[in-house]
């Protein structure tokens, strides 16, 4: 899993039908010391995230294993809202 | 999931049977700002997407969990034409 | 998938039984304007694709999932020779 | 599989339930010679580890292998605590 | 599937119990031209290969398809020992 911050959201109308009800959230990935690392993904949402949160999400197959995504085409789901994470015995970052 | 822009096609007959009646276009990655990112792939198109759209398209194991390309050796998909997308309220496209 | 030009061979006697039969080929990846991206990979033929050939290739689970490579420890096949491709209506390529 | 450095810990309360009761560990990537690689992972424990440790782990699908992660939405497992790897003879770290 | 040179070994006796019996090879990467590519994996060995080998692997859910990994949480394979590969019809390596 990666962490990263939710930064902003996609409307689709047109699509797969498997996709139906999920809101997708574009979420950038951060460094392990909360710097943005570059990449982003468009993630579909599990856990009822908001723009601005950093939150945990997976990517490949194991996003499907949600109750949200399971057998839709998926690959990239949040899983969880961070609450806080250390690095060497230093917080990092605290909700 | 990513954001990318079709931009051409492939045509190949000489093919893995499974592939019979997939419309096969070039997707280039679209950074989060909508410039392009660099990389492309070649998708399977699951929605009626044609070039010069902005879509959505997933990568590896799932990109077999639509109608279009289930059970079938395809690793990327094009799931959805992308209506808008915003970052930090602001937005970066509309169709 | 990816654009791929074939450039050589592999031959390997000593391997998993589950190899048997396969035609190993070094695929070069090509850039959407087809030059030489950097990367390659070892494929198995699925198509009966020769050295020279410009080829669409699938990674990952789905490339078991032709005939040659189901349930098989295969992570990269050729599954289609290119006829043509095009980007923003200019022709790219023909065979 | 990858060799990695645990420095830290990521603590979510808001999260899928079936990560229920994962550890989850910041994994930071080691090259062979044990130089920090730049890159990191979130990982599932599976084997007991704890900050500062050598380990192996797996990614993608290979990572719900395990009991911990068996059928749950983990793209990232800590398989293994390293006593020792050697690169040509020499050995590079020991426990 | 990727070539790669086998040129070290890791040793770790706390461990997923799936993980028994497993060598444990480090291999580095090899481009297309037998010149080593920067990256490495720890790969299980499927097919007897020893330090200094040349080696085909396979990674990802395809790993999980030989016998010697088959259902456990491996996600790389040594799949197949080298014999030779040529290149443009010049042969760039022979066992």
């Amino acid at each position: 899993m990666l962490l990263g911050r939710v930064t902003g959201t996609v409307v689709a109308s047109q699509k797969e039908p498997l996709m139906e009800g999920w809101k997708l959230l574009v979420v950038r990935q951060l460094d392990a010391e909360n710097h943005e690392a570059g990449g982003y993904v468009v993630a579909a949402d599990a856990v009822g995230a908001g723009v601005g949160e950093v939150v945990l999400y997976a990517t490949g197959s194991s996003a499907r294993q949600t109750e949200t995504t399971k057998d839709r085409p998926c690959d990239a789901v949040i899983m969880a809202i961070v609450d806080t994470w250390e690095i060497g015995g230093t917080e990092v970052y605290r909700k």
